[in-house]
């Protein structure tokens, strides 16, 4: 890039999507992956991606292979999906289950803890305690996963923690089961596809199916272009909001706003929210997908409730099922989008939920998203593109995704 | 590149092929885009490509997404296909018909004038005013359309479009319809498109179609090489263009030689030149391919008119159609090459003409000339390459489109 | 890369795996086509790939396209595959027969000896003999082809030459045709597909075809971790090497290991190693898989006679045919394997031999090392890769594969 990093940071227009190097240039792409993905906590998965000991499930953060399994404990554990012997990739993508983790090049063999077992031929002075796989730094807040790729991972985690694990609890991740998991890749850098995530305000013109459960007026909205009649309503959705808000929490979940999405290196931000006619779930007929409840929940008309992360995850978790999203970049303009849905583990398919129902709401939006991603990329591709302005209403999860991320790496850039 | 571009460019042997990274150095590439198709006039198409008010037509110039349109009055302009809140591509690549132009990311609406008309929820310190579409510079002569992506682009179109009028009005091109438009791909750098098409050297070896209605005598000769039969013939040919002009010209068609290519920004050359046997058109018989004439001429035995433009264009005019390419960089190895096929707007299909017999001597050589390009391509990649001379007889333009190239980016390094 | 090829070469660990830029950097990648494949012999084929004068085949040494020809006396030439011209290739990829060389742009033609016959329309001042194909340094050792690119290749090959052909006449492989060709391409950087050829401690696990034949004891051991009776086993085989060297050198078969691997240019090692079972051949039954022997050979049970080249070979001579396997970088993490099978050129294809049955062995370990291969590529892509150690009792070859390019790599470096 003809510009540098570091002034192209210091020049970004508050308010204003970022500069065009910043979605398209390969020397920024490799800046991210190395201080964003390789620095913060990622999310990568759920406790249900590795129900028992011995299963093992292998994916790329950016050019990292790692692998997340099940240890003989029945603790999940990550590691660097790598032989210490010539860096053989260990585990194929994808999931599968194991004994020990055999490399099928010289069948250097490791124990689920990590430590090197066997390894024929080496010889005398070879010492197996120095070739054991690279951990890699793995926490679970109420059964999702996030891992860290440094030595070193940012410790305001614990916070993040600390306020998730009451919102989450009630729905019992930990005693789910996965009912679908959808790769998708969007042909488009991964801040499009954030900054696509952080914002509704393309929800009315471009996702009919998510629209029908969710308020149109949670989306924002500019006050001075409304009559008074449409005031009357964002009105009245405030207040159903706030009513929710003190229903539910009186129910033991908690549900208020919390937006710690800026000024430190875990950013986050959750609330529970109402939906609209049957106020179940996101279904295309807001009526719950699973007769079975989530943990020990009996009531179904529970909103969704939102639980966002810096950099790459967004989730719902809702009376009867969860969804969860987690967003990897493959390239600089691209990125993988694996969607999951979760129900209780004793729902039984065809019986308790039909899958179809389930997943109809966001496997369209995901294919609208991925369309509108695409058309993204295409247009800051053009040496005429200008960062524009977002809207102040509607757009300020995009613009606060945009700070954290110069944050994060201007902090990158100070070593 | 280890070398320079501007060493490159000063050591440039006259006479002989570029050096090998013109051809395939990825930074040359991103200097052409930059210096040739960002500054000069590029062809793009012709009025019939957008006939009615609302009809739209969307390409990319090297990275730049560009939309033409037909406006409400009548006329043709061209805009950034970018939304101008963030930066999503407006305009699908293709053809369609508009009203307005509506981003279908958030629903800004633009005029097909640019002005933005619409942006909800953008508060009330937004100025729309500021925010219309990006113009981009559009000429048209005798409704050939020209872009220049600069802002301030080259002055000495007045000059071509000047020279050029009086050649092409006869062939009425606002009056015509596109009767079919091929793209195909070349794996081969753009310059080697076009150094492919500014010589007929390679015509009688490798297009048995062409050579059909073109002399050969046309394509320049040694004449030390040549036995006085050879030499009569040479003549002769000599004399029916000398004659054809004489003709032509006493007809109101103006035919002679005209040769800018060098020396200026925007270069050009023009003449018409009789064509074999039937001597009407460029098809398999030399006969017109269209019943119905183009414009208000009544004799189909015009021959062609040739109108070649640096750097992208080339374009042939019949008395019953036209034929007009459009070379387009798509990567370093990689050129689009559009070919548009005209006649008379109120000629028939199937009864006036028959399109594949209008289009059969063009398809063909396109393939040809395309298998041609990508062996170049394939041969000029290896490190033993060395410019070699080109012929002082035969490959006269091909000189002078090197010649243009090298002024152009040395006065692009100038600044 | 982030670190200086000079300093990834000085610091480089002794008895370990290469760093990640070795493998994975396109710049690396350059400098080993440039001081490795441009400057060293090459192998690229054999004999009978070209068995009558027009024969030629074409193929590519990283970005060079080379030609390699008889000629008209019955010699092998090469000549670089682009025209003197305008540099479009000459020949297409693969093989042919020729009476001249045409390009097929323009029409100039070369002699099988590369001199220029025709050229049109240059005019009077052009020097047809300034404009032959540019001659490649070629080398035949017993019928193996090996060109080099340099001016002024390495003069130890005449060493390399006197020591194997002894070895080789034998088995007369310019009395062979080929019975089979099979390319493949491996996903991984070429020094990997090097390296996985320079050790066996892999077969056991992942090549149950090739062990047949092959003794385990020859794939070298760590003592210290045998019992008595494996130890017993290990002596037995070291018996049969010795004896089987003094029978073969004995019947005129020069047999006894040579190996010169490092501190050459010309790196090579040459051993005849029994095989087990019936020790005739690499089938799966380890008998000989044509009936016809090769040359006047009587003795089907000659083992196997092995040649390894740096940077790019490995063959194995039998009885009853020969296996030759040339690799040729691709990409940073592609390579080609051309394997060819070859048998007496009087042997008789359904009768004298099954090619099915002649290539089982090699076809099916190809694919498994194409597998093994590309988990190295995938694995060394890790920023969390670090070189391990190779095993003292098994990878000695891969070291000195090692050593020999990190020599080489540094005398390129020192001009």
């Amino acid at each position: 890039m003809s510009d540098t990093l570091p002034s192209l940071i210091l020049r970004r227009r508050p308010g204003h999507s970022l500069e065009r190097p910043f979605y398209t240039d390969d020397a920024v792409y490799r800046a991210d992956l190395d201080m964003i993905f390789a620095r913060h906590w990622i999310f990568v998965g759920q406790e249900p991606d590795v129900p028992q000991p011995g299963d093992v499930m292998a994916l790329h953060i950016g050019e990292a292979p790692v692998l997340i399994l099940r240890d003989d404990d029945g603790g999940v554990r990550a590691f660097h999906n790598v032989c210490r012997h010539r860096g053989a990739q260990l585990v194929p993508e994808g999931k599968g289950g194991v004994g020990n983790l055999v490399c099928r090049y010289h069948t250097w063999t490791y124990g689920l803890d990590g430590k090197l077992l066997f390894a024929d031929h080496m010889g005398d002075g070879f010492e197996a305690a120095c070739h054991g796989l690279k951990p890699v730094a793995l926490r679970s807040v109420a059964g999702l996963l996030f891992v860290c790729l440094a030595d070193d991972p940012p410790t305001d985690f614990d916070d993040m923690a600390a306020v998730m694990e009451p919102y989450l609890r009630p729905h019992a991740l930990a005693e789910t089961k996965i009912a679908r998991q959808i790769d998708l890749v969007e042909q488009g850098n991964w801040k499009l596809t954030m900054e696509n995530n952080r914002e509704c305000y393309h929800c009315a013109g471009c996702h009919p199916e998510l629209t029908v459960p969710l308020f149109a007026y949670g989306f924002g909205f500019a006050p001075g272009q409304m009559d008074e009649a449409e005031l009357a309503q964002a009105t009245r959705y405030d207040e159903l909001v706030r009513g929710s808000h003190a229903r539910w929490e009186q129910q033991g979940l908690p549900s208020r706003l919390v937006d710690r999405l800026t000024g430190r290196a875990t950013g986050f931000r959750t609330e529970r929210l109402p939906l609209d006619q049957a106020g179940e779930s996101h279904t295309t007929d807001t009526r719950a997908a699973c007769r079975r409840l989530l943990g020990q929940l009996t009531d179904a008309k529970l909103g969704g409730l939102s639980f966002w992360t810096q950099p790459n995850s967004w989730h719902h978790f809702m009376g009867d099922h969860a969804v969860t999203f987690c967003a990897l970049p493959l390239d600089t303009d691209r990125t993988l989008l694996r969607t999951t849905w979760l129900v209780h583990k004793d729902a039984v398919e065809g019986v308790d939920y039909d899958p179809t129902n389930l997943t109809a709401v966001w496997e369209a939006t995901n294919r609208q998203d991925a369309d509108l991603v695409a058309i993204a990329q295409a247009g800051v591709r053009s040496p005429a593109y200008e960062p524009g302005p977002y809207s102040p209403h509607t757009e300020g999860l995009v613009e606060q995704f945009c700070e954290w991320y110069l944050e994060r790496m201007a902090a990158g850039l100070r070593g």
